[in-house]
Parts: C-alpha cells; sequence; structure tokens
C-alpha cells in the first residue's frame, strides 16, 4: 500500500476555432495527459455544443468526406420543426446526437491507449464557431 | 502532495418511470454530483437497459419531435427476425446502439462541464418502463 | 477520512482474434474487473481500431442479423473517395464513427452495473483480424 497516494486529477478546456468537419485535437489531448503526469488512468473529453461531436478515427481528408456524405443522406437537410436557426442547425443537432459528445481514453503507461489508425476529432457540424472542450485526467 | 488524500467515489442510481422519448435527467445527476462533494472528476453515466439510450443535447420539444422522426426513418419498425417482442422493440434495440448507453462528463470546479444547450435525458426508445441509470461521480 | 486510502488504478488489454459481427467480451471485461478488486468506480473501455466499435446490447443472434442490416442499409458500401482497402473497409470507417470506439461503465457493489440484458462486444464491421482493446479499471 502507498501511503503517499498518487492518484491525481488533472482538468483544464481546449478552445478553438472549429473549421467545418473534422478539427483534429489529438495533440491537445496528449498535451493534457502529459502535463497531468499520470502514467495509469483515463482522459474524459466532452464537446460543449449541441451542435457538434467527438469522433475517434482516422485523419484522413477522402474518408472525412465521405463520411459527411452520409450524414447528408442519413440526415438530410430539410424542413424541421426546430429551425429557428434554419435546418442546417436542425440537421446538426440530430447528428450530433447520433455522433456523441464525449469520448473517454485510456492512459496506460503514460501514454494514451489510441491505436495506431486513431485520432481524437472535435467534429463541427454547424458553422466555423468559438468551441470549447472540456478535458479531465485522472489516475495515478 | 496531500497525505489526506481527499479523491472519493460516489455511486448511485437514478430510477425512473421512463416516458417515451426524452426524460430530462440533468438535475438528477447534478445532484449525485453535489452530493459527492467532487470539485474536479468525472461523472459516469450509463442506463441499464436495451433499448434506451443516453443522449446529451438540448432540452426543446420540436427537436426531439425532428429527432425521433430521423430515427423512425434510418431504422424503421419494420419485419425484424428478432420481434418476439414486436418490431417496435427490435428497432428500439438497434436505436439503442446507434445512439449509446452511457457518457462519461468531466466535473470541473464543482460543476458538471455541461455548455450552456446541454442538458443529459434518458431517451426511452420502447415503452413507459420502470428503468434504472447508474452513476458513478469520481474525482477529488 | 482514510488515511491508507485505497483508490487505485488496474489496466490491462484484451487481445483477440475477432470474428466479423458481434464478438462478446463481457467474461474478459469482468474479470479485469474482479482483479482490479474494485468496489466502486468505473471501467474504461476502448478499441483501438478504426474499423470497429464497442457496443452495449443484447447477446442475441437474430437481433445482430437485424443491425447488420440496419448498417449496410444506412451506409451501404458503394463507392468511396477511401477505397485502397476496399469500399467494404471505407464502409467500416464509418459505422465506426456512428457507433463509437469506447464506453465507460460503473462498478457497484463490485459488479459491473450492467442490466439484466446487456453485453458488452467488440464488433468487427471489417474482416476477422487480431484486436486490441485497452481498459481500465479505477476507484476503491
Amino acid at each position: 500500500m502507498d501511503l503517499f497516494n498518487s492518484m491525481k486529477v488533472f482538468a483544464d478546456f481546449i478552445e478553438i476555432e472549429s473549421n467545418i468537419g473534422y478539427n483534429d485535437i489529438t495533440a491537445e489531448v496528449e498535451k493534457i495527459v502529459a502535463k497531468s503526469d499520470i502514467k495509469n488512468g483515463i482522459v474524459a473529453i466532452h464537446e460543449m455544443h449541441t451542435t457538434a461531436a467527438i469522433i475517434i478515427n482516422e485523419n484522413n481528408a477522402d474518408l472525412h468526406e465521405d463520411t459527411k456524405d452520409v450524414l447528408n443522406e442519413i440526415v438530410p437537410v430539410k424542413e424541421y420543426r426546430h429551425n429557428y436557426e434554419g435546418n442546417e442547425n436542425a440537421a446538426a443537432h440530430i447528428r450530433s446526437q447520433l455522433l456523441g459528445s464525449n469520448a473517454t481514453l485510456p492512459i496506460i503507461n503514460g501514454k494514451l491507449a489510441l491505436g495506431t489508425w486513431q485520432s481524437i476529432f472535435f467534429m463541427e457540424l454547424f458553422e466555423k464557431r468559438r468551441r470549447r472542450i472540456a478535458v479531465v485526467a485522472m489516475g495515478e
């Protein structure tokens, strides 16, 4: 048993000016994990908006275009009830719910447990905006 | 280093009689975070059913109707193999997998890191039922 | 206050030879939770690939076939830009983003807070492969 318990919590926000679509935030998350000095634990990532999402997948421009096409097909921009910011906005809200606002990743042996092809993205589903992502790393 | 380490865990269940669609559980989750007295950490929220989901988005009735319409289109109620509780039940299972059963949110400076327009919902995808959501807050 | 603080972290990897579709990893995750000896806390599960997902739902073969059919309809295998491993691969990437790579579940009273009908699946969206899932249990 470790009397001088080394469990710690490190909380921070990532602030970005988003581009529409995929915004790679892997380096920012890794910076927070490095600052936390946590060797084993987790990092919780949550974007604080309703027309955006957190995505873990490959950083590949073709794939990102393909994914946007599929989202346009399954959640088309059409006449919605919730349209006081336009029908693009309603579609963004619905896509956000399908994709999810948050992800929690393991930290193992001092490294984010990301696979070779995995990056972390803030996905802007509406329009260029100032956006905020809350991040908490916790462990020992 | 803090000899009297203040890391703590607070576990609880939220029990609800669901309404079909969106059930706002933000206040219940915030009550658990307040009781835990955690200033920085995370709260993990997991609904314990297979025809429901946890959603983070805006509390707006029009948007909720729009979202239900889209779910009806992409996962229609039609003839499914898994239909011993009816085809509505199978559709609910599939929608649940697309939406997800769980979310983990940061707690920062004593507050759930929710954006201005974000609420936490238990989403009932099948029928009015007694439902259970497991919640763990952890941090310091 | 507990001077001999009992917070702990237990990190491990699950390695599998995947089958296409649903691979039940509930027993492996429960084994890690049991080894960790954590009574209250969380377990974070993250698959380290870009053509797979973590799913929480029922272990039922009919339901799994129904779900695969729906995925084939909403993200069909067709001509994609990102096709150097074939169009099945691109479809798998897009399905992965809709389903999600990770889940975090509460541990309460020494047990994973899974509902009666819930199992944890590694979902193979591409082809039989050696796959890795990072798992961190944390709590007291």
